[in-house]
């Protein structure tokens, strides 16, 4: 049986709930706040925000659900006909103030199209700053665990959709390390709502071991420089290539809900290159490379 | 008698050597660097960056004359029919490090396709971070004079382009306190090239009297967390309206050059918003009413 749009949303709210007490307690300094809000056509949602923790500088996990008549921007997307949408989906993204510690973004998403077509989408990825193998490594590992067993998971197809989408064409580097990414997955519903809580179930077990690892490691003002201009490239991903968020602005979404993934403090440096030999160097070259296979 | 390719270049490079001498003197500690590049497909640039000046954090003038057959994606943009392009611009943004100083960007321009079109565009736009109305007041004054006396121009046409050029959709907020904006004046190309000489020659004289006196406002780290918040608003526009900035990026222009516009030290908030009563309130209900009017 197809799951109906309240146990979807219920479940991303579960969800939702369940990471930031996690993470609050793995922070162990703040906690997110609570911010709901209303969408005038329809719908809503919730944005929890975290910052000045321990651990995170900025986090973030929303929920939405909305509805209502397909504006007009939407129809070409959407690419199926119908009078009426109704989306609910659940995004997250932390950056940690250790510069040794990734950023990491996921997003779980439902979407129908009254009495025409439904479909799931989503994904998470990692973005390190300095690259320690077994971090990525480990963050792999857990997406292709949670794809095995699953019929309508591949972790070999939706890794490399990742590697294909969070890709800056104007830098020639990749955003990160990768991880998962799927969209209109419209086959077995039933089936890929059992995918979506397996990832949904996943996701603090991908990325607290990494944070553990790194939250402690020491560092200095050319690692946060670093980690600034690097932000960087993770905003003009945002702002110019990332379909969500250019969607949202331009459909007049909730800005702060949307640009809550705005990494805290950016920098941007003329033309500045990491020299060769160094660490900053070779996480550059391994962006700018073909992407690596992480797991067997 | 229009003028051609090489006069119009010529003016911009001479422009570009003239203010990044006044302006390195009225900075008194840094000076521009010099970056010649080539445009693989034809024609090339000159970008000069300043960075940790006394004045300016960062400070850029870009001049460029690329030429070639019109790239696909191009033609559409151009709504005129042709082979080959030709088009020169000095571009120019200078990010102070005082918040009390504002940040000024200018732009001119002149494209041509082969046997069919010509014209100029250009511009220029003060983003205070705090208002001081004789600032806005000399600005425009400035920008209003040097209309005066040219058939080809119109203060209060180009004031409004401006404003409604400068305008962040998803904020419901004006960049700044506005200038002048206008594009594809292809009437009286000799009127026009002299116009862009006048404005070109006041660039100077519509800045240089306002950093005089900001900078070297004592400042706090609330007025630089401020500031900081704000130039993530110009990131926004660059990065997600500014016509030029994303044609650039998006037909494979030199990201450094296009991205030099870019603030050096930026932060998001998530939800922020000054109190009542505070000039940053202030500025931020100017910024959100209806453009105002500077000069009689």
């Amino acid at each position: 049986m197809n799951p109906t749009r309240e146990t979807i949303e219920a479940y991303y709210r579960s969800l939702q709930s369940d990471l930031c007490d996690r993470l609050s307690l793995l922070d162990g300094a703040a906690s997110f706040g609570v911010d709901e809000w209303q969408r005038p056509e329809g719908g809503g949602g919730t944005t929890r925000v975290m910052s000045a923790g321990n651990v995170f500088e900025k986090g973030a996990i929303n929920v939405s659900a909305v509805y209502g008549p397909i504006p007009p921007e939407l129809g070409e997307n959407f690419g199926a006909t119908g009078e009426q949408f109704f989306a609910t989906g659940i995004s997250m993204i932390f950056h940690p103030r250790n510069p040794f510690a990734p950023t990491m973004h996921a997003n779980l998403r439902y979407l129908e199209i009254e009495n025409s077509a439904a479909w799931f989408g989503g994904g998470l990825d990692l973005t390190p700053y300095y690259l320690f193998e077994e971090d990525a490594e480990h963050f792999h590992s857990v997406c292709q665990r949670a794809c095995a067993g699953h019929t309508v998971a591949d972790y070999a197809t939706m890794k490399r959709a990742c590697d294909d989408y969070f890709f800056l064409p104007h830098r020639g580097e990749a955003r990160g390390i990768g991880g998962l990414f799927y969209d209109r997955h419209s086959d077995d519903l039933h089936g890929q709502f059992v995918f979506q809580r397996e990832l949904g179930d996943t996701l603090y077990e991908s990325y607290a071991p990494i944070l553990e690892r790194r939250r402690d490691t020491p560092f200095e003002e050319k690692h946060q420089r670093w980690h600034r201009v690097r932000r960087g490239r993770y905003v003009e991903f945002n702002l110019v290539w990332d379909r969500g968020t250019k969607f949202g602005l331009q459909t007049r979404g909730r800005t702060e809900s949307i640009l809550v993934s705005m990494p805290p403090e950016v920098s941007w440096e003329y033309a500045s290159a990491p020299e060769e030999g160094t660490p900053e160097r070779t996480l550059l070259n391994l962006l700018t490379g073909e992407p690596r296979d992480w797991v067997r």
